[in-house]
């Protein structure tokens, strides 16, 4: 089922919810970074299979930014998009938003980008549909990520 | 922020999605029932506090039905919505849906009503606003949730 | 070794015993509703098993009543047993029981019926033995067990 | 509540059981140490805590030995009985075996010997009731845990 | 205990090491990205701490790369050292290693940057001591990682 | 991959860090035992593994002592070194040390001898390398495992 035409960036959009439990927070009570990211990198690669229907593998995380703590009991919601595919890899873009449901206390809690590659059956990288961008804002976006993809490939190949 | 005036179904309706690990399968390569309930109990909950602005606990689990396996790696949605407002009490309906994004193997997973009280800072019971049905499917359900009800209210206080 | 001939409640009645732990509760101190599930859903099935000797999968649970909250540090005992086999299906019944080894509080927490089918090597519904109450209590269970099993066939087909 | 009356090992004695998930094992399907160290501990200590009434902590855990695997889908019984009660301290004895519920494989997985310390509220050790073995089963497990307490004691101090 | 003297990053570089378990692997075998981003943030969260000898919170993180999947049972070396010290804040390396015990498959599987910022107990960002590089190896680091912060300073405050 | 020369202490010694996180610890605040056992049992298996370059598994865990709580926070250090090898098992030591960032506060938490034996490809013993202990300190610890491997097999075989 692997797409080939060219699809837009709302075909895969994906929203997801969960509420921050205690064992998952700190002692200060806000949520650990590792589960902010593992949440991140679920949505972002469920959204990428979206737009590809291939099994993707995850590449490269840039500009994860933690902007304001999440507390017990509110509810985070994260949304994804592809921003930009390539050949065979696509940028998603994460935005990761808390609400609470009984204080109203709400925000923007982290934002990121990350890099998945398309595999097939033998997990070697493999062609991703084009996305064609039809909002202003998508293309906006299009053309940030483009940028970004150009400085990843002037990074790559220097020592960590 | 507790909620007073009637709100209809469809602004604390919630929808989220996952995807299904190896860790929350049995040998088979099928959902453990504990996940999907833990799945459930929480969107459920969540879309019981958006409905009333306060904290929730769940009281009962009614009819929950599990129709069609779910297999690792495939996308779980779950819906959730109000079907009934009581003085205290709101009947949630869930739906869990699977969609696998390479082969496109769908259907519908499982579904279930729950009961949850709403409670006030010392775990007392709190009033809730009314629910206010607009569409035909939300008069359904309305109707079809008060025929439950009744029915929980009949089978209290037997032995277990 | 499937099981074929009839065989009593008390031959395949099981009881296991938990302590809650932090990570188990929510902000009160109390316990998540999806680990009681959670542990519901594992003592049951494994009460199935022992009735048909057989693999079996969790078809619907019915009227799970949380009656008091459990808190940190008590001793959690599940008790489980079968209440009516059908041609392929069990209704199993699960009583959470809490008690505290320092304090002594000790009660009634949740109550539940979950029905199982049993499965073969293909995951196909494969035969039950009959169940034999013998005792008093057996058979007022295998009784109410009966009209349940009525009324789940009258709801079933029904939209969610 | 903490108990001052001499207590047979019979009144605090408990079994627990659960069933070996999948993600409780190894690459060759058998169970983790650590996964059976952690219900040994759990069911132990919840089996100290019935002796004296009090909150314990774990203090030493000897000769734990593994004699077979368990498998993923098998039940695993935990059986624990206090051997020998000091002053502040108890010795508790575990049993683990394991049963197939289809295949019918069953056996002797592990067996423990750990020692608790009641404490008060200020985590400091108080006393314990005295243990009252009452079979002779239980009269030779007293004995025999006296003579490891005492091996103990010789051990004391050295370096690890 | 709050440092205030220059320290040199070998005096908080720190090394941790795993083995990858079944349950933190997908279906093909290979870690979930979202477990070595936690055992990242773990690792590098600790080596700042060591820095400034206070709570630090996780900032942001940086052109982290997966280079080459980790596979079940594979030990995973994760070595962190700060690379540059500003006012109130500090960026981590952390480059993640690989070593089958058996096979001896080794080499290279991510790469990280991370920015702690360090707190104090109204949770305000407080000051770190400064970071005295003295290897070649060091100051090679510290050199890179000032500019990446001048280019995460250009970067800031544009939308996601 | 499998060993066969003799091999040195320190050629397989381990240590590795963890940070104690809320969700391991009790309502005091300290660490599980259960989490602190895990946590020994993988650093003294991937130790043994380093040792004999084969798979292993746990045979038995001796004089496990809890000496001082670890508290939330605190970052956890575990040592590990084959103290003994014979023709197919081998004993690993493991020292257990806290130390709290910003408080200072330090410690040695726990200690543990645990016995492993390599197997191979079908699960069956297979022999391991000599150890060649080389410093006064390794040749201590030979010496004294030697006397433990005796006792141990003195008893073998009794009652548990």
């Amino acid at each position: 089922m692997g797409q080939t035409e060219g699809r837009s960036p709302s075909q895969s959009a994906i929203e997801t919810t969960y509420v921050l439990m205690p064992n998952q927070t700190n002692h200060y009570g806000t949520a650990f970074g590792g589960v902010i990211m593992s949440w991140i990198d679920m949505v972002a690669g469920m959204c990428a299979q979206r737009h590809c229907g291939r099994q993707v593998v995850t590449a490269a995380i840039d500009s994860l930014a933690f902007r304001e703590p999440i507390r017990i009991g509110e509810h985070v919601i994260l949304r994804a998009q592809v921003n930009y595919a390539g050949t065979t890899s696509m940028e998603v873009g994460v935005q990761v938003m808390y609400e609470h449901p009984v204080t109203g206390r709400k925000g923007l809690a982290t934002t990121a980008y990350l890099t998945f590659v398309a595999v097939d059956e033998n997990q070697q990288p493999t062609p991703v549909p084009p996305l064609v961008p039809q909002t202003d804002e998508e293309k906006r976006r299009y053309n940030e990520a483009i940028a970004r993809v150009a400085a990843r490939k002037r990074m790559r190949g220097r020592p960590a």
